[in-house]
C-alpha cells in the first residue's frame, strides 16, 4: 500500500489518511452524531474494560479524558472521513481509535512524530471491541438520542400548539370538504384535532420503535461471538452507556442480528415516514386553507414572515408549509434508501452501515427542525379567518342535508339543485319552491346542529 | 421429487403442475400479456430453426398453430402459474413448452395420456432456446407491444384532448396562483398548455426508452454464450419476432447484459414513473379548480359521472381525477419494485424477472387505462366556470402590479395593502388614496395586458 | 347522466354499473377481504341500528343473511368494480348496498325487476353510515384479520422453523464471513438464530401496528362529526364488530383522523416492509450458503423441488429464495405506493382509500403465503453440507486469530500472509516459519474455542 | 415583520437574513452549484437587459463583474441559506441578488451601511426576473453542467476501464453461474462486457434527459406569461447562457410547465437511478467474485488500499465496492424524494424545488465521484485468480452439457448425477459409467467449445 503522509496538525493517522484519499465521493461528512456517539462508546469501553480487569487505570482515565473533549466538540475537525467509506464504517472507528490515541499521548506529554505513542489505537482504544460491534453500537446511541432529545419533543410541541389550537377553535363552526367539495359543516377545532390524533399517533409509532434500538451490537466483535471480550463485558458495557447518556440501553440479546442486520433502523425510519406523511397531509391542508387572499380558500390567516415575492404586494406565502412539506418528501426518499441498504446484508455483516445512520440522522433531525420551524414560525399564529369561514358556510349547499329528516332525501335534493343551479342560496331556493318558510329554514337549517361533538 | 398428477383436462405437464403446488402465493397469475409473447417468440424459434434445419417443417408448422391458438385466446385457462415462482420465469417457459407440446401431439391425433409424445417440449418446442433467454425475450416483447401500441396512443389521447382545450380556452383570463395564493392572471388555456407539454415530455421520455426495451435476449441460451444455437440464429430470430409484430425488435448486441440485467425495464418504468408524476399534477390540479360548488375554487366544470354522494345532493366528485392519481401511486410504487428487482442481478442472471414484468406490465397498463378514462369521462367535457373565473380575477389584488410602471412599486404596494386590510377593490382602494383616477385605473389595470401569450 | 343498463341476472344496481362503466381500467378488482369486510360491517350496522330503535327487526334480520351469504361466498361474482374507482370507495360501498337491498328483495319473494324494492340501499342498509365511514372501516377489518389470522401466523411458523433449525445447528462450527470475506468463525446455529432474531422483531413491530389499525372509522359518517347516528352507535357498532370478528375492534377515538387520513395503514405497511427488509437478508443468505454444487460456497443443502434447468443436469435452484425475495421487492414497491396515497389527504377526506388497501392487503398476503411457501419448500428441509463446512473451515486463514494472544498479532500476521501468498495451509505456514510446533498448533488453533458461545 | 440585524459584515440583506432565522431547519446549505448557477443567469440577464435596452451598461457591467466572483469562489461565505426554506427558492434569490446589489455598491466605491445602494437588488439584479423562472433555471443550469462535466465523463472513464478489462479477460474461461449455481463456462471477457453495456445504456438514457433539462424558465417571470420582461428576452437569455456555459441550453416553449412542473428533474433523476441499479449489480458481482480468501468465490483479485480488519489479517476488503453500492442505495433513494417533490406542484408553481435540486446534484455528484473512485481505486488493478478460475471449471458438472449432443441428455444427466452423488469428477464418472472413454472425455469436453463467442 505504501506511505501515506498525515498532516502535521491533525490526530489522526494513516488509516484515516488513506480512507481520505481513497474515497473522495460527494463531501457528505460522517455525522457528528455518530462521532460523539463513538466517543460514549469508547469511554465506556475504557471503563468497563478496567472493571474487568483487561486495562490500566492510567489508560482508561486518559481515553476517557479524549472522549470527553470529543463530547465537548473540541476535536470536531479531526473527522474528516466522508459517509462513502467502507460498508462496515471500520474507517471512521479508526479515524475515532487514532485520534483519541493520539490526542491521549500528546496529553501524556508525549509528541505527535513520537514513532511510539504510549495509548495504542488498536491494543487500547479499541480494546475488546471491532469495527463491527463499535459502528452499529454508534448508530443505535446516534439515532437514539436524537429521536428521544430532539424529534419527538419538537414534534409533541407542535403537537401541543395544534392541540390548544383545536381546542381554541372548538365552536368555529366551518364547512367540511371531502373530495375537495363542499360537504357537510364541521368545526376548526375538528379538523385540528384530526392533526393532534395523527401526531399522536405518529409519535406513539417513533417511540414503539426505540425498543429495538436500544439493543446494541456492543460485545459482539467482528462476527457476533464475542471473541476476545471478557465475561460479563457486554452486559456491563451496555450498562455504563446507558448511565452517560442516561437513555436505557441494553446489549442485544443477538448480537448475529445486530452485527447483520439494521431492521431496527428500517423500523424506526419507517416510523419517521408515518410521520412525514402525517405532517406532509398538515401542511398541504393549512396552505389550502391558507390559501387567497381573494381567490383561494382563505378560511385560515397564517403569520406574515417574510415579504411574499419581490413582484406581487400582499402576498403572504405558506412557507413554513413548503418548507415543512419538502422535508416530508426527504424522509421519504431517505427511508427508500435506508430499505435498500438494510436489505443488502450478507452473512455476518450488513455493509451498508454509513449509507443508512446517515439518512436515518437526516430523518430525524430534519423531522424535529422543520416541526419545530413550522411550530414556532407558523402554527403558534394561525387564526382563522371567520368572515371568509362565514361567507363559506353561508353559500354552502351542503346545509340542505339538515332539511332531510323534515322534508325528505328528494324535497331537500330539488332545493339543493335549484340553489345549485341559479346561483341562489338555500333560503331563496326552498321559499321559491314553497316546500317552506322562511321560519322554518332558520330554525331547522343550522350548521351547529349538524356537528355531533357540539350537540 | 416424486410422481405429480395433473388434471386430465389439462395441457400442462409436471414441470408446470409441480411448480403450481410449490409455489401457493398469492395468487397473481403470469400476466397473459407475457404469455403471448411466449407464443410469438415460441413461434418465430420454431421457423428460424426450421429455416436453419434444425428442426422439421412438420414440428414447425404444428409449433407455429399451437401458437396461433395461444395468441387467439383459445388456451387461456392452460397457465396456471403464479408470477411467485422461480425467478428465471423457468416454470411458465416449460408451462408454454409442455401446453404446446401436448396441444400439438393432440392436434397431431394423439392422446394426452400417451407415454411419448410427437412433439417434445424441450427437444422441439424450446429447442435453441432455454428459459434464460426465452423469459426476458417474453419480458420485452410484452411490454414493447403493450407499450407502443395502447399505453402511447391513449397518453396521446388525452394529450390531444388537453390540447385542443388549451386552444378552446386561449381567450380566458384568469387569475393565476402561486405558492397556492393568487399571482399575476394568465389564460386558462395557458394553464392547460402546460398540461400538453408535460404529456408531450412525457411521451418523448417513453419513446426514448424504447429502443434498449427492443433489444431480445433471445440466442444468449443460458448464460448469454449462445450455446446449442445453430450459427445466425439470433438474428434471424429477432427478424421473425419483428415481422410477427410489426415493431423493431433486435437482438440485443450484447446478451450478458440482456439475461444479468433489466436495465432496460428500469428505464422504462423510470419513463412511466415520470408520466405518473405528470398525471399528478394534472389530476390535482384539474380537481382543485373543480373544487367547490360554493366553497372551493370552482373554475372548472367537469362532467357529473355519477351522484356524487349518498348523503349530499348537489356535488359532483372529481372520481376520474381520484383514479387517475390513486393510478400514479400505484406507478411510482411499481418503480420501487422494480428498481429492487432490478438492482439484484447475480453473475449471468438477473432472478428476479417475473416481479420485474408483473409490475411493468400493470404500469403500462394502467398509466394507458387511466389516461382513456380520465381522457374520455373527464377531459372532454372539462368547461371553464366563467362567473367564478371573473369573479374571482375581479377580485384579486394582484392586478395591482399593473400600475407599478405607472405608479410605481411603493404606491401600488400602497393600494394593494389598503384594499387588502379593507377588503376593498383595488379600484376603490386607488382612489381613495388619490393615487390615480377611476378612468386611469380602467386604462392601466387590464388583466388582458398582463399576459404575454395575448399581447 | 341518463340511464344505465344492469345485466338482468346480477342483484347490483345503476350505481354499481355506472362505475365499471366508467372505470374501465387495469382490471384488479377490489379485495374480496375488501368485501367480505363489508359484510360484516354491514351486518353489525344493521343490528346495532336494530338495537339503537332506527330499523326494524325484519330488515335488520334480512340484511344480516345477505351478508352471511357473502362471507359464506355466494355472491362473490356480484362485485365487479375495480380498485381504480372514486378514491373514497362510495362505489364499492354502494356495490355492496345495492347488492344486498336486492337480494334481500329477492329472498323476501320479490323480484329483482321490481320498481321499489323491501329494502333500500340507502335508507336501510346503509343507515346510519356514510361511503367516508363505512370503506376505512372495511379496510381496518379486511387488513387487521388478513394480518393477524395468515401473515403473522406464517411468519411465525417460519420463524419456528427456523429457531428449529438454530437448534439443531447449534454445534455446526462454520467459517464466519464479514464484507463477504473470510471471518473468524461461529456456528451455523448462530447464522440462524439471527435470522429468529430478525423475525421476532419484524412479527414484533407488526403487532405494535395493530393498535392504530383496530381503530374504526364507522360512526364518523361524512366528515367524521357522526351527523346521522343514533347517540351510542360508534362504540356498540365496534363492539358488534368486534363480537364477529373475534378480535379486539374499537372506536377511533378522533373520527376526523379516521377519515383524513390514513397513517394506521401507512404504519402497518412500513411494518411489513421491515419484514420483507429481514426476509430479503434471509433468503439472500440461503441462496448463497447453498450456492454450488461445485462453484459457490456450497455450505447448505436445500431441497430439491423441481428439476433445475432443461439444459443443465444436477442442478438444484433456490427458487423459493427467489419467489420470497420477489415478493420482498414487491411489498418494498407496495409500500411506496401507500406513502404516496396516504400522504395526500386534503381536509376531511383521504381519496386514495382503494389504492392503498389494494397495496396494504396484497403485502400481507404475499408476506405471509411466501413465509409460508418458503417455510414448507425450503426451510424445513435446510441440511448442512458438512464436508463443504469442514473444508471451508479448515482452508481459512482466520483461524490464525487464535494465535495472537500466544504469538502475537505480527507473528500471527506474518503466518497468515506466508500461507495465503504461497496457498499453503496455516499449520504449514507456521511450523516453516519457526514460530510454533506442530503441537501447539493443533492446541492452540481451535475453532471451537474461537465461539463465545460454545465456551 | 419588524427590523431584522444582518452581520456587519455580511454583504446579504434583510430578507436573507430574515430566512435564516426563520429556517432552522436541519443545516443542508443550498448547494454551491445552484449559487454558482445564479451568478450565471443573473450575469447574462443584466447583459441580456443591456442589450435590450432597458439597463444601464454600467449596471451591467458592475453585475457582471460581481457574478465573476461568485464563480471565483470569492462569496462563497455570502450563501448562509438552507434548502428547507421557501420551495420555490426565492429566499436563494434574494440572497443573491442583495449580494451582488450590497458587494456591486462596495464595488463601486460605496458603505455597506448606506441606506441607499446604487445597485437595487430588485430594480436592477432582479430585472426582468422572478424568482419562479430564475430558480428553476438556475437548477436547469447547476444539473446539466455538473452531469454533462462531471458525472458522464466519471463514468464513461468506468465503462472504459471495465471495456479495456473485457477484452484483456477475452480468454479467461471460466464458470459461469446462474441462480448462483453453476452453469455452463462464458469467458470472465463475457462478464465484464456485460457490464460495459450496461453503461453504455445508461450513459445514453441519461444523455437522452438532458434535451428536457437544457430548457430553461427564465422570461417565464411570475406565472409563465412573461410579464415584465422586454421582447425576445426569452431566447436572448438563453442564448448568452448557452455561451457563458459552452452548453447547449434554449428557452423552454412552454414556460408554464417549466414554472409548475419539474418533470425534467424526476426524468434525469430517473436515469441516474437506472446508473444506479446498474452499478448495484456491477459491485456486487465484483465483490462476490473477490470473495475469499479461501472460502469465497475467489476468482477475482481486487487492489488492497488499506488493512482489512483490525482483527484479521490477510483481508482484502471491497470497500470500493461498498462505498459504490452505498452510493447507488443513496440514489434510489433521493429517487424517491425528486419523485415525491415532483408530483406536488400546484397550478402555476411547484414549490418543492430546493428539495429536487437538492437531491439531483447529489445523485449526479455521487454517481460520478463513485464511478471515479471505484474506476481508480478498484477497476483499474482488477486481475482474474487464475488459479480459482481453473479449479472452479475444473470442478464444475455442468461441463456435461456438452456430451448432450454425443450421447444424449441422459447418459450426460447420469454422469453428472453420479459425479455430483460420489463427489467426484465428471471424467471420473464418465469412465466409471462406461459411457465414454478417456480421449472421448478429453476431445468433447473442452469449456473453450462451449462458449459462442470464442468459436
Amino acid at each position: 500500500m505504501g506511505p501515506v503522509q498525515v498532516p502535521a496538525d491533525k490526530y489522526w493517522g494513516a488509516q484515516t489518511q488513506r480512507s481520505k484519499e481513497n474515497f473522495t465521493i460527494g463531501g457528505q461528512l460522517m455525522p457528528t452524531e455518530v462521532i460523539r456517539a463513538f466517543a460514549i462508546l469508547k469511554k465506556a469501553a475504557a471503563q468497563t474494560n478496567l472493571e474487568l480487569g483487561v486495562l490500566s487505570s492510567d489508560k482508561a482515565e486518559i481515553i476517557s479524558k479524549v472522549c470527553e473533549e470529543i463530547l465537548d466538540g473540541k476535536l470536531d475537525d479531526q473527522f474528516p472521513l466522508v459517509v462513502w467509506q467502507t460498508g462496515s464504517g471500520t474507517q471512521s472507528n479508526m479515524n475515532v481509535n487514532e485520534v483519541i490515541g493520539n490526542r491521549a499521548h500528546v496529553l501524556l506529554g508525549g509528541k505527535l512524530e513520537d514513532e511510539k505513542k504510549k495509548i495504542h489505537p488498536n491494543d487500547d482504544v479499541n480494546k475488546s471491541q471491532s469495527s463491527n460491534d463499535t459502528f452499529p453500537t454508534a448508530m443505535s446511541i446516534a439515532a437514539y438520542k436524537l429521536i428521544v432529545e430532539e424529534t419527538i419533543p419538537k414534534v409533541k410541541s407542535l403537537r401541543d400548539t395544534l392541540d390548544a389550537k383545536a381546542k381554541a377553535f372548538a365552536e368555529v363552526v366551518k364547512i367540511g370538504r371531502t373530495h375537495l367539495m363542499d360537504a357537510t359543516p364541521l368545526t376548526l377545532g375538528n379538523e385540528f384535532s384530526g392533526y393532534v390524533a395523527q401526531l399522536d399517533h405518529g409519535i406513539k409509532t417513533l417511540q414503539s420503535t426505540l425498543d429495538h434500538l436500544s439493543e446494541l451490537a456492543l460485545g459482539g466483535t467482528a462476527v457476533g461471538t464475542g471473541l476476545n471480550t471478557p465475561k460479563g463485558y457486554s452486559e456491563l458495557v451496555a450498562k455504563k452507556i446507558s448511565q452517560l447518556t442516561g437513555h436505557p440501553f441494553k446489549t442485544a440479546p443477538n448480537k448475529f442480528e445486530a452485527l447483520a442486520a439494521h431492521d431496527a433502523a428500517v423500523g424506526t425510519s419507517g416510523a419517521l415516514k408515518k410521520l412525514a406523511v402525517s405532517l406532509m397531509k398538515i401542511g398541504n391542508d393549512i396552505r389550502l386553507l391558507a390559501s387567497g387572499p381573494r381567490c383561494g380558500i382563505g378560511e385560515l390567516l397564517i403569520p406574515e414572515n417574510e415579504p411574499g415575492s419581490s413582484i406581487m404586494p400582499g402576498k403572504v406565502n405558506p412557507t413554513q408549509s413548503e418548507a415543512l412539506t419538502m422535508v416530508c418528501a426527504q424522509v421519504i426518499g431517505n427511508d427508500a434508501a435506508i430499505s435498500v441498504g438494510g436489505m443488502q446484508g450478507h452473512f455476518e455483516l450488513n455493509v451498508f452501515k454509513p449509507v443508512i445512520i446517515f439518512n436515518l440522522l437526516m430523518s430525524a433531525k430534519l423531522i424535529g427542525d422543520a416541526a419545530d420551524s413550522f411550530n414556532k414560525n407558523c402554527a403558534v399564529g394561525i387564526e382563522p379567518n371567520l368572515p371568509f369561514i362565514n361567507k363559506n358556510l353561508e353559500n354552502s349547499l351542503m346545509l340542505v342535508t339538515a332539511l332531510n329528516t323534515h322534508i325528505g332525501y328528494e324535497n331537500a335534493a330539488k332545493i339543493a339543485k335549484k340553489a345549485h343551479k341559479e346561483n341562489k342560496t338555500l333560503r331563496e331556493a326552498a321559499i321559491e319552491l314553497q316546500l317552506l318558510t322562511d321560519e322554518q329554514f332558520t330554525s331547522w337549517v343550522n350548521a351547529k346542529d349538524m356537528i355531533g361533538s357540539l350537540k
